[in-house]
């Protein structure tokens, strides 16, 4: 330690434990002279400091005062103070619909690609493209191609970390007081894209959706279409035809948030609406988070020729979002034919245990639930949920929880805990009803 | 492959190859039975799933028809092409601004402790908090403090992928209509975004900064303290308290970027604005692009009480954007005091380079360069860029160029290799002057 440091530490460290209070005259520099028996060059130095750092200030006439505040004080402790009180939850039953399988996803694969990745020193110290990694683009644009049919560029591509990043670039581009529908329960993730922005939004009726839309007057349609209407379910080909003539027809861009298109495990595998579209008019969202690891994030939109045009005039006035590593890594998992091995794997998991939980439920109580295919999940919304949720947390039983019932999720939880945990949970809800 | 797929493989490659073209007709069902000698129910599905797929659509009256455009085929075609044109440019002298030292990074620490994280599976399934990782959160408000004299607690601390996703976050929470003031040659990925919100933008000029500032009516204020006012250099005490005096005075948010505040190898170092704000008015964002890796993607910022609570308020609107393996690990990296030491390396280096390419371009060549040591780089503004560019190009030197003369950065070339590039590109410089 310096000798003007030895200074500095002794007087900050007075005035953090509440020695010195605010306000209150500090030595003179000559007095700290004597004290500290050190040059005035060093004591200058030392409170030249501890002005620049905001512990005092000069005040003419007057000389050096204590500036920082007891409330200054009281958070430098809190930082000081090592906290962990905020750690994750770890459930006896987890049957949240956010947790996902975590079995079957090729960890050690990943783990080697990330190694494989990083070792190209040249690659990671270059900030790579705002749009997303060229080789994750062409990859993603033929999976998209492969999976949900649709045709596209990787210029049309943005890769980004989440869906709400990508939807807030998106709304940048748009024009201003634009009015949105999408369906009353959707994504609150997305809403706050659109109310950030000011759009106003208009809620349709899941139980009457099309005529809804028909209805009122509107310039996009954010939906979901592996989760629609009703029953939370694919959309059918009959109103997603419907849907793409109606729109084309009044000028609507939708926006297809594709959330889990590809995981049909129950339902038949149907194409991505952008696939079927006839007018260009449909903005496409795609994501990886409940097919790979949830901790991933990578998700990619592909524009149409209007929105394509008005990035690539601004293409440099965004930075990338998404992590460099793992879109490289990614890339490589893709070509390797991991991430349709996974899929595979997950569809085969994901059908028996809903399947599974399906019996469990009907062997062991009378309330229906519904699946939710998209969320992995079964749900009913007429259940009441604020004694439920004491009972949950009591029983450690994470479930959850919406303003319209309960989603019991079956991801993450394994075929051999399931009916142990349904029986539990069955005896919480019907003894709240 | 199933029958019905051989019948679906086949029309498809004859709509692909383009034998068949669009609104051409196609064999009726009971004919395909006859050609390929298969039951009515496995052509019917084949045809169903062609319909479903969008290649082929059904007529009353008429049958089926082609409906896959040349257009589209020609982009399943470029689908298909595997291209790897947009590889990254690797230069003999790379002076480029975007560049890093890539030498000093922990790399071989930063993969292990990568690999721990993902050794943690039960941490790895779950999404992880929209603000960020709490631990990182604690770690990050412990590092600000101590390297930036802010005093902050983890609730205010967003963790994002970049400032730009945090950027437009924060204003999405904002009023609309604001008034923005900047400097002239802001970043673009800060303006994009207060564009996109429709904020109006006013730009100070860098010669005239406070003056400009007082002269025109704002309600927010973005900065780069590290990089400010005529000779883009770290702003100045007096600078820094007068503008704090006057924003809160006139009520004006400040938003400080402060990019590479930290890392100060030629000025001294001094505290972020943040730290020195007296009145709740500053919201301040930091990232490490610079400091670790540019591939490596986590910003943070610290919000003032209001805007925290408004984010409190919105929590469950938002996701998490930056990778949760890259945060968890990077609390490994700084609680282990990698980023310090990373710090202080690269200060030495930064130090040298910068003097060294300071003698080199004295030595060959009149023409003055100014340091701009936020951006590690030496720039004039006076310089012709066409044929710079051009000439540069040729020589397979790379340099940053605005549309205010040219940037030369020191940070990713060796002091092996620096004369022999600053003399190829100062005879450039002097060629096309």
């Amino acid at each position: 330690m310096k000798k003007y440091e030895i200074v500095y530490e002794k007087i900050k460290a007075d005035i953090l434990n509440g020695y010195l209070h605010k306000d209150e005259k500090i030595p003179s520099i000559r007095q700290s002279c004597n004290l500290f028996h050190m040059s005035q060059t060093t004591i200058e130095k030392a409170y030249d400091k501890l002005v620049l750092d905001g512990y005092i200030k000069s005040l003419p006439q007057i000389g050096y005062i204590v500036k920082f505040t007891r409330e200054q004080i009281r958070l430098h402790r809190e930082i000081e103070k090592v906290q962990n009180e905020e750690k994750e939850d770890v459930y006896t039953y987890d049957f949240r619909i956010k947790s996902v399988s975590k079995d079957s996803f090729e960890m050690d694969t990943w783990k080697r690609y990330l190694k494989e990745v990083m070792n190209n020193k040249e690659s990671m110290s270059m900030y790579g493209m705002a749009q997303g990694e060229p080789e994750l683009r062409q990859v993603l644009s033929r999976y998209a191609y492969k999976n949900r049919g649709i045709l596209s560029h990787p210029d049309q591509m943005l890769v980004g970390s989440n869906y709400q990043s990508l939807l807030f670039i998106l709304c940048g581009m748009m024009d201003k007081n634009l009015i949105v529908g999408m369906e009353e329960d959707a994504p609150l993730q997305t809403k706050r894209v659109f109310e950030a922005y000011g759009f106003k939004i208009i809620f349709l009726s899941r139980f009457n959706f099309m005529e809804d839309l028909k209805n009122n007057s509107i310039d996009i349609l954010y939906i979901t279409p592996a989760c629609f209407g009703n029953h939370k379910e694919p959309i059918s080909s009959r109103i997603a035809d419907e849907l793409l003539v109606y729109s084309a027809s009044q000028n609507i861009l939708i926006v297809e948030d594709d959330y889990n298109g590809e995981l049909t495990y129950r339902s038949s595998s149907r194409q991505a609406l952008h696939s079927l579209s006839i007018d260009d008019n449909v903005i496409y969202l795609g994501s990886f988070s409940r097919l790979l690891i949830p901790s991933f994030r990578i998700s990619y939109m592909i524009l149409n020729e209007k929105y394509t045009n008005i990035y690539k005039a601004q293409e440099a006035m965004y930075g990338p979002t998404a992590s460099k590593i793992e879109q490289l890594a990614f890339v490589r998992y893709i070509q390797n034919g991991y991430l349709d091995k996974h899929l595979r794997k997950l569809k085969k998991e994901y059908k028996e245990k809903s399947e599974y939980m399906e019996y469990l439920l009907k062997k062991y109580t009378k309330i229906p639930f519904y699946l939710n295919e998209a969320y992995m999940s079964y749900f009913n919304e007429d259940l009441c949920v604020k004694d439920l949720k004491l009972k949950c947390e009591e029983k450690n039983i994470g479930i959850t929880y919406s303003n319209k019932g309960i989603e019991i999720g079956f991801a993450n939880i394994s075929m051999k805990d399931m009916e142990q945990g349904i029986v539990q949970l069955i005896e919480i809800i019907e003894g709240v009803q």
